[in-house]
């Protein structure tokens, strides 16, 4: 820290990405990312639009805009398109919350929130989850703040169904209610269908994990003319040629291809089943996932060290010191071999334990 | 605006971006993008790296921040890449001003500095400048504020020398001096040299002028590591993925190849040379630019009246109402081609006026 930085943020805890392989050779699983790459359309797609790179993009994103139209079956006028999901987040933040609207969500969730709260000098309220850390909707209504929900929730995975949604939105009119679907996809419900009925509604999405393209940083919120007015208020006024000319294009082919992004999620979610079972096998205790990834604890190795010991052995899983969940580990689901090799992994420290 | 938008943002003005064409057959010289589209490298670069987009970029930029180390001839450790130089401006308003420490910037400046002082919800000072246009560095002394200076300066492009900057720095010791050096390239005095010297020097760069990646979407900031350490606190409390794998690839072979750019600030120079006596010729008074753009007026049209039966034309040239600068217009230097189209088009205007 310099002696220059403003002492607001004296007591900032920046976010800490989920750490990077220090060689090529490692099994990644602790960032969520898809294991399947992009089609060739994809690589044609942002070569073709990279000849133009000289020229701004649009910052309005109509074409993409457009295509997400299509896939998401919304009018254009309902989307705001960022980099990546997290941009979304911060502007929500921004623009409805301050000191007289506190942020809330849960008290085990995508540990970015409390962190957009301090950059922005927000107030926030967490709220706890249940023992087995689901969600008591009962205790997100009324909460008199803006309400951040990642549904599934992460990192637990645990979704809420849309009717639990609705009735948080029904018991929250005054304020702005944001359900953050970044792994919908992968089997939980999502709420887009009640974006028409409720004006106090912004769903984000990212292209980061069933699309491929964690890479490329593409977030997407949904919500009413209004709400969505009000967050390119924010982007105006941050960056406007917030989302470049090769996302926006990586975008578009994606979407023109959706099947085959449909089809990876179909294939993770079998693999997460037969992970889930291989892993009960080895006595783990999971919670139920509806994302990519596996929320898991063994009684007989703390959560710290079957990480650790998993990393000495090339294989990167995500463990969080959170009080309430440091028991557990975070399991992105890779490809069949991936888990395959993780299992053998696991089995092999147990015993080596026992 | 919802009836959920925070009432702190109420007198928020946004940025305005230049507009875009509305078909393609338009000239466009409104935005101070470069007339020279990026090589062949580029493409196969993105193209490659668009293999590997299912996995995130690495939150550090590590080996754009090599590629340019080498370039400008600076450690590692001394450089932040942004979505944008617009991002690395934004991060240096959050991060080195608050309600004890204004912002302060010339009054005729880059028009984005007030909206970030307002998003951020900052005090900001405005100093004049001469009624040449040109700053008074005297001015800018022991100004108790974090100083923003663009040079060039947008959207006069008269620049400043690197000795008046360092004054500026020597008599701004307790506070942080941000020089935007956007369009250094296109000739004038850059301050990169006076970095190890100034624990308060920030300057910013993009690759969106020179280096023909407007579209990409790449910003620099080059200070000394603590200052550094603090833009990177915010940047990972806002978005630690801020640089996607494609923009860094770009980047990176743009770099490998920075003769060619190199090549094309030369030409764009002989383009303005050529375009500054041209337009004199027609009765123009012109500041003295050192950038890629044109800062002009003449005694018998309004700036707004030339702007609009430019636009009529098919010619996109960018009007800014600001009082002390309505009577001019910014015209970027495109191709000769483009400048000998401009050049007939006002010849056209201005006889039919007279």
């Amino acid at each position: 820290m310099s002696r220059f930085f403003s002492e607001k943020y004296i007591d900032l805890e920046p976010y800490v990405p989920g750490e990077l392989p220090k060689n090529k050779r490692e099994i990644k699983l602790n960032t969520n990312e898809n294991p399947y790459p992009p089609l060739q359309e994809v690589t044609d797609a942002v070569a073709e639009e990279s000849r133009k790179l000289n020229l701004y993009s649009d910052p309005d994103s109509l074409e993409l805009r457009r295509a997400l139209a299509d896939n998401l079956e919304v009018p254009e006028d309902h989307l705001i398109v960022t980099n990546g999901s997290d941009e979304i987040l911060n502007f929500a933040f921004m623009a409805f919350c301050d000191d007289h609207i506190p942020a809330v969500f849960p008290d085990v969730t995508y540990g970015f929130y409390p962190v957009f709260a301090q950059i922005n000098q927000l107030p926030y309220r967490e709220i706890p989850l249940k023992d087995d850390l689901t969600i008591d909707i009962n205790k997100f209504f009324q909460v008199a703040g803006t309400l951040f929900i990642a549904n599934p929730n992460a990192p637990t995975g645990i979704a809420l169904k849309k009717s639990e949604i609705e009735q948080i939105l029904q018991n929250n009119t005054y304020n702005v209610v944001v359900v953050d679907e970044a792994y919908v996809d992968f089997g939980a419900e999502s709420c887009l269908p009640l974006v028409e009925a409720y004006d106090n509604l912004l769903v984000t999405r990212t292209f980061s994990k069933s699309r491929s393209l964690a890479g490329a940083r593409l977030g997407v919120g949904i919500a009413q003319p209004e709400l969505i007015a009000d967050l390119n208020a924010v982007r105006n006024s941050t960056n406007p040629y917030n989302v470049n000319r090769l996302t926006a294009a990586a975008g578009i082919a994606c979407l023109k291809h959706d099947d085959y992004n449909m089809e990876n999620c179909r294939k993770i979610i079998e693999t997460r089943s037969w992970s889930e079972r291989a892993l009960k096998d080895l006595g783990f205790e999971m919670t139920t996932s509806r994302t990519n990834f596996l929320f898991a604890r063994h009684p007989d190795i703390s959560g710290d060290e079957l990480y650790k010991r998993l990393k000495d052995r090339g294989i990167l899983i995500r463990h969080f010191k959170g009080q309430r969940i440091c028991d557990y580990n975070r399991i992105t689901i890779g490809t069949p071999e991936q888990m395959e090799k993780l299992v053998e992994a696991i089995k092999e420290i147990l015993e080596e334990k026992a």
